[in-house]
């Protein structure tokens, strides 16, 4: 079979181009197949080469929030720098697509590649709102059309994770280390992957998920399962026990001894009983200090956290010391995580003085039981002395929200606009092709997305604009931005990624960058204030117009 | 470069090994760190051939159910099969893990393979419950546990998908076509391949997802989008109109021509007025007739059902039919679905009738707006006269609840059972190493099912065996079986897949046979009878010794 790398290296499942790695999935035929059948009906009506503008966007913020941040960008230019169809993806849409289908588009399609549209993005990791598209593809309609649902599926789960992954942060805090512990529970392979990458954009220190540790250089972490714990029911279990001294050459301890020795002292100063504590965990963790000595981080909940899980890990820890190494902390993986910690916390600070190690006053509390946003929010409340927070399924599933609702609409064909009505107010697309800016205050907040026709001038700093509401007559505002930022850039040109596109590390600086640009009461967990997209007084009138030719007067019947 | 193709042939992205193929994401890094960090462990301990046993299994049914199907062991076993680290693997092992880390173990790791391991399981695509293992791992304690991630993450998602589909063929019955359309609202792009994979496995008749089509073989389906239908402003931009005759060679239509001349009389017949509908609307039908005479599907809601969209589609039919060719049908995909597929199934028979088409009586309306369960079920209730559901985001990131909880608990080491206590009586694990046995009533409904230590005789056809719930005493039961069938079948041994394994096909079959055999007050959306599941005498007392045995007995101060 070969060994795997040799195969990755051959351009296999992943592709490395000196940035991120991307998932071999990401190719044409990830798709819908209307958009094959479409291309074929535009091919077969002369209407190849139109040239159109989509735009990419959502209707509303997930998670009862009023704001999202952007992510998946790169993915996306990814996915155009090789957009080709294979011989075999060729073969098989001749034997998919009806009969009659001509062969000189299977030609056309096989010689189909990306190079004549042009993406036009906001920066990856930069807050975005509903209706300002987040990218604009413009070209050839068939090509432009091919890439909608591939696009959507890069950006749609990507943004909602790092957004998910943002607000988390901001429950939590600067201080509270998040790591991203969902691989098990997410939505296929692949889910787990992009899961750790866009948890870590969005504001996570790590992820226990090692794969993406390996491809996007993401920091890994994690210590042991209650399986390890259970794997030993007694010190006579325990087949080694000797540790090297750190520092002293040529020592040697027994770490059982003085772990029992301890153990024993530490039973009167923390008042548990040692018949009721559990042997075999002391010995699972003898056993995991001897492997990770200067890395000795225990889950202390499989039996009792108060009466087995602190006292042998205290135990361990003196142990340790003694041989001149320092622990690192507890996992708590149950149980009424405010109170444990906080019992876990004295305890130790009660252990540092009684045996005057000072270390022990600095020891890590992580907590990993289904933890969500609600969870930290109480846990703040109650008090806790969490130091870490493993996520798992209800940071990569995005229970509250599983799915962003981006879509991708035409908007202006051979010139002309195109606008998609809907009963629905919030449905209708803004036609033709626009620009859009963010206007800031003095004090460096955003005031409000503008949006324009590419025609009209931008706006311009210390100048009065007229921002409307783009469906709302009477809402209107004039503001003067003391900064205006043009929110695109064209990322992808004659075949080309035309920018310097950032390592995942700076997207992540990214995202904490632009949320600090946004004032608190938008990013509040309660009831936030809306942020407020608008558009010109030209772009309103424009929609209006065109809003009102393409719809047909009702009649009541 | 290279094609893709070659890349996927020499063992890339994708293996085919007569099977299904396999994201090449899965690999044994696909974990969580602590399995690895386990695994040195386990190894400085001596610990590393530890005979254990490891149950996979959830502890409640989805979406408010009681019954859950299980999916993803094909996948399981071909991660059994391919199980192996690569040398960059382990390279980025050696930098990930603490310094001291010894090499010995990292060379143990390189010649690791699954062949030690024996995995038994339910089949595939069978109904399974809370607490009774879908898959049992047994062998040496370090690759079972090494297994651990990998495969919660294939039969998680796996399992939730098949048992969402199947849920949804449930509430729309058997004669209502189902296609899975939510690639773009799918949780990363493998999110959406296994979402189209699984949901054909419950029941689903295809997707939209043109890679899963290639990949797995399962139909793919799919029309056109609102764009398609904007793109065109007016009839004047249709550049082909002509159409040759379905049957009599030499003949050729004007297609356009004639379903203007169709139009004319149908908006007499249907009493809409023809300025109200749109032409450009009209001209794009036209041009998606031409490229698909054969298989005319038409949206029909981008301006208005009633007023444009059904006036053009009929007007395109009559010109197919006059033509030789038969339409197949339009999709809704805004509004009242109830009202529009009824006035839609009406003005199809009005026409059918006034032209004297038969086939418009047939003609397919298929619905595709933000569908779930609910939405079918009050569908139903209303009345309606949809042929196919499309459905996209409800389905495959499994709203209502994204996550499946299974977990993968140690229950014996060296003969030695383990127990995993909780103060939350459900979490308990049940402890050693079981069979399971499923008991039928003569009419052929699956009873209860009944767990065993494996060294039980297991229950006999017509001879009384007592049934008892693990841990509430008084209740107890005696069933008289009419058919036992064990549960498991080992599937993997001595480093060989040991079963056939079924095709994609065959698996859903399976599906519909298995739910089957379950009583319809299981299987109800509202307020569903619990299925038992039960222990033999013999398991409830060794548990509960077990039980006394581990517990702490509590101290109030």
């Amino acid at each position: 079979m070969g060994d795997r790398e040799t195969r990755c290296n051959a351009g296999g499942q992943f592709m490395d181009r000196g940035r991120m790695n991307q998932n071999g999935v990401v190719q044409p035929l990830l798709t819908d197949l209307y958009q094959i059948t479409m291309a074929y009906a535009y091919w077969k009506s002369g209407k190849t080469d139109d040239h159109s503008v989509f735009d990419l966007f959502f209707r509303s913020n997930p998670f009862h929030g009023e704001f999202t941040i952007f992510a998946g960008l790169d993915e996306c230019l990814r996915f155009l720098e090789s957009f080709h169809y294979s011989e075999s993806d060729i073969e098989y849409l001749r034997r998919t697509l009806p009969e009659g289908t001509e062969n000189e588009f299977f030609d056309y399609l096989g010689d189909l590649t990306a190079k004549d549209v042009t993406l036009h993005a906001i920066d990856e990791g930069t807050v975005a709102f509903p209706r300002v598209p987040i990218i604009k593809v413009e070209g050839p309609l068939i090509i432009a059309q091919l890439l909608e649902t591939t696009l959507l599926t890069l950006v749609n789960y990507a943004s909602l994770m790092a957004t998910n992954a943002a607000r988390y942060r901001m429950v939590a805090g600067k201080h509270v280390n998040l790591l991203e512990f969902g691989l098990r529970r997410a939505q296929g392979p692949d889910g787990g992957l992009s899961a750790s990458k866009y948890s870590y954009t969005g504001g996570f220190d790590g992820t226990s998920n090692v794969l993406a540790g390996k491809l996007f250089n993401i920091p890994v972490k994690g210590t042991h399962a209650h399986a390890y714990i259970t794997s030993f029911s007694g010190i006579e279990e325990l087949k080694a026990r000797l540790l090297k001294h750190k520092l002293t050459a040529g020592v040697t301890g027994d770490l059982l001894e003085l772990a029992i020795k301890y153990r024993q002292k530490l039973s009167t100063v923390l008042n548990v009983s040692m018949e009721e504590s559990s042997e075999g965990e002391l010995a699972a963790m003898v056993s995991y200090a001897i492997a990770f000595p200067d890395g000795f981080m225990a889950l202390v909940d499989t039996y009792d956290v108060k009466r087995s899980g602190l006292l042998n890990f205290c135990a361990v820890a003196l142990a340790l010391n003694d041989l001149g190494y320092q622990a690192v902390g507890i996992r708590i993986d149950s149980g009424d995580l405010a109170y444990l910690s906080c019992l876990a916390r004295e305890t130790f600070e009660r252990v540092a003085e009684r045996f005057k190690v000072q270390w022990f006053n600095k020891l890590t509390i992580v907590a990993s039981n289904d933890i969500n946003e609600e969870t930290i929010l109480s846990l703040n409340e109650q008090g806790h002395k969490i130091d870490c927070f493993g996520i798992g399924t209800h940071l990569v599933t995005c229970q509250r929200q599983p799915a962003l609702g981006c879509v991708y609409k035409l908007v202006e064909i051979n010139g002309q606009p195109r606008i998609k009505l809907s009963q629905d107010v919030e449905k209708v697309t803004m036609p033709g092709h626009k620009n859009a800016y963010r206007l800031y205050s003095s004090d460096g907040h955003a005031l409000i997305d503008l949006l324009q026709k590419v025609s009209e001038t931008p706006p311009e700093v210390g100048q009065k604009v007229l921002c409307r509401h783009p469906f709302q007559e009477s809402k209107r505002a004039y503001v003067i931005p003391s900064r205006v930022e043009p929110l695109y850039k064209i990322y992808w040109q004659n075949g080309k990624i035309t920018q310097k596109l950032p390592t995942l590390e700076l997207v992540r600086e990214k995202v904490q960058k632009s949320l600090k640009t946004l004032r608190n009461d938008h990013k509040r967990t309660l009831n936030p204030t809306p942020y407020k997209v608008s558009v010109s007084d030209n772009l309103y009138n424009f929609i209006h117009d065109l809003w009102l030719q393409n719809a047909p007067i009702g009649e009541l019947s």
